[in-house]
């Protein structure tokens, strides 16, 4: 029944499995579950999901999941373990694996060494194919993406890498040290991890050593980390821009998923209250000729659009590395002009279609300079906000585009109405 | 010189210096880049920086850079080469090689047969490990990303695959037959790009076998063709979330950017025609309270920023194929629930907003009623349209948020005027 099934199922199909079930029917599964594959199967699910399994589980089976992983998987999953079970897990561990342990707790998520691990295989130099061969055979299995050893000297500094190919294509009696590639790609631990996916993705590297300032070889990084650092990041980008904190189990309870949710509306209801007011102001002017209420939404909503497509540009030549000083004057006069044009089309197309409705022409004027303006205002805002926050350091994806939003709302409010109180008399 | 430095660069690295520059730039150093490494650098750089290049180049030029390239890169150029081009590319290759051309051409690009390459090593059962080595030392190269050799028979029907890793670890007097892995993960051609990405994440593979329907060898796929496709396809849906149609070279001329970009602005003029028509069917309700308009963005727009955080969770589910009939009607129920108590908290602030700038008990009643009338909409909206689209076998990440956004905006609108309009002897 179900429990071979699962047995037979890959841990990433059980994973998938897992994060597909209301809590309740994901709690029955994962009781069928082995228990010796129940670590390889927390580090597949979701975070969010790990929660919900982990919140089901005594320390003791946490415990025996943790032992059956390598201290880099251990890393990956202690935040989400109670810290008692981390205690009892670093001192069940021999001295080489709890200091490997407490560097690999000791780096970032997000930087190489979160993501490496330390299944290395070393030769040396010295030696000729062969005899590093029989060596191999000796250890009888190599690492999952295994391309290539690392040639490393007696103090363990990295002296090159040795492709598998090589090993297997080249004589068994050439030497190590003529056979080994010598100019490799290495990384630090502290590299962002987004610059090694990139470097992956440039190189079409499958596995890399990890070296610290000495030379010194201390993990590896492979091609399945990569992509899944990448799938995450890529994620974790979509959630972001719907306002959505962290990775939400589909099945989280309403409460939670209220908590998840809330920060986002209430940083855009403080917008939103500013657009109000600036409406407000202008009470007035909409009271002597109320078709202006109807219109405002139009220059509002066309100059966060539009925007929102310059700011997309310009997030994306950053994070690139496309924009320096030297040319970014040139894409901020290009993107101003490609706003005034828009703003010559689209400002006639509102402009006859309040005139047609309204038969006012000074209307249809007012509306066109209006919608010019706030696309000049958002293509100005659409290059400068993420510029200055690229230039302090911050990420330009995470909150521009509410920013941006805010200032092309509240900003095309008062250029719209503004302008119809200076022509009132033209419009009543 | 700059000449020297290009050589020593890596394809990945010349074409990045090449996207980052203007088009004048651009092609100044386009033409110091030694031309038989033309083809592999068109290959790295993007849609709209490889358009630009191509148009500097002549047939000749383009001929010699296709020559030196495999045949499934050569498909991959293919959409933005000349017909001529191709023609008398067609016409050079050998038999075999065109044959396989055009099967490259055929296959889109979001399919595994638009991923796939052509670099297959095979190798047959019967035969000894030591037999196999020695063939592949005759061979004298394996293509990258080799990290399995392909056993078939007599016929090209595969077999199994044999991992380096056995070749070199297990004795060379075994038969491929006896050592070969019979469990395989294989793609069609015609198999979804995505799909593909997803099995190589999830069983971490390197390279796969593309097979046909009698299960005989095609073509391979590997990991570095899967990261590029992965990149690619989160590159367009951010893109297409701010509506650009395309990726856009950031030193495009103002005119071509105009036209990338009408499109998007098009469709949201047309639903913001809509809401400005709605809040004109209620003109004399708002020149008998002016504050309505200035209030009326607020419910529109908290209205959409909640209703895009159901979308993207909902679309996020069906992409992992979490959602299914079964759990449908629950996770309806959830987000119904959210956007319930979102509609109490959040309206009970903006009622109490309303309330204390307006003096006016009633209008904070309708506020909050409207709210939550309108995030109630919003949720419904936020899993019906991805829903819908899914079931017509739509991309649900493509429009649906325009979409959402019109319905919350107009709706919104409709729904907080027409409960003004319902208590106005009480607002007035
Ligand atoms: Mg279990
Ligand atoms: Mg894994
Ligand atoms: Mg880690
Ligand atoms: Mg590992
Ligand atoms: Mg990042
Ligand atoms: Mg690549
Ligand atoms: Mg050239
Ligand atoms: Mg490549
Ligand atoms: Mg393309
Ligand atoms: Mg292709
Ligand atoms: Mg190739
Ligand atoms: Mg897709
Ligand atoms: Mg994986």
């Amino acid at each position: 029944e179900l429990h071979t099934l699962l047995d037979d199922m890959h841990s990433a199909d059980v994973a998938c499995v897992l994060e597909a079930l209301p809590l309740n029917d994901r709690l029955l599964v994962w009781d069928l579950v082995k228990a010796e594959r129940d670590g390889e199967i927390l580090l597949e699910v979701s975070d969010a999901v790990r929660e919900s399994l982990i919140k089901a589980m005594d320390s003791d089976e946490l415990l025996a999941a943790a032992e059956t992983l390598d201290t880099d998987e251990i890393a990956d999953l202690a935040p989400d373990l109670p810290k008692d079970v981390i205690q009892d897990l670093l001192e069940s561990l021999d001295t080489q694996k709890r200091a490997r342990l407490q560097s690999a707790l000791s780096y970032p998520e997000d930087t190489v060494g979160g993501l490496m691990d330390y299944d290395i295989v070393t030769i040396r130099a010295d030696v000729t194919l062969e005899v590093a061969l029989r060596y191999l055979r000796r250890l009888g299995e190599l690492p999952e993406q295994t391309d290539k050893l690392f040639v490393v000297d007696r103090n363990g500094a990295l002296q090159g890498v040795m492709p598998l190919q090589r090993l297997l294509l080249r004589q068994p009696d050439e030497k190590v040290a003529d056979v080994m590639a010598e100019e490799v790609v290495t990384f630090h631990a502290e590299d962002d991890a987004s610059d090694a996916a990139n470097a992956f993705e440039r190189y079409d590297l499958v596995s890399a050593p990890v070296i610290n300032a000495d030379r010194h070889l201390i993990g590896r990084l492979t091609v399945n980390a990569v992509v899944d650092h990448i799938r995450q990041e890529s994620d974790s980008d979509m959630l972001s821009i719907a306002g959505l904190r962290e990775e939400e189990d589909i099945f989280a309870s309403v409460w939670k998923s209220v908590q998840n949710r809330w920060a986002w509306l209430a940083i855009n209801l403080v917008t939103a209250f500013v657009a109000s007011r600036v409406i407000g102001e202008f009470e007035g002017t909409i009271e002597k000729l109320v078709a202006l209420a109807a219109l405002m939404p139009i220059i509002a909503g066309i100059g966060g659009n539009s925007g929102n497509q310059t700011l997309t540009m310009i997030v994306r030549a950053l994070a690139l590395g496309q924009i320096h000083p030297d040319n970014a004057k040139k894409l901020f006069r290009k993107e101003i002009g490609v706003a005034f044009i828009n703003g010559l089309i689209w400002g006639s197309v509102v402009g006859i279609f309040a005139y047609l409705l309204y038969g006012k022409p000074a209307l249809g004027v007012v509306m066109m300079g209006a919608l010019t303006l706030n696309l000049l205002l958002a293509a100005f805002m659409g290059v400068a906000i993420p510029a200055i926050m690229h230039k302090f350091g911050r990420d330009p994806a995470v909150g521009s585009s509410v920013l941006l939003t805010a200032v092309t709302d509240s900003g095309g409010f008062f250029i719209f109405l503004g302008l119809a109180a200076l022509f009132m008399p033209y419009l009543t």
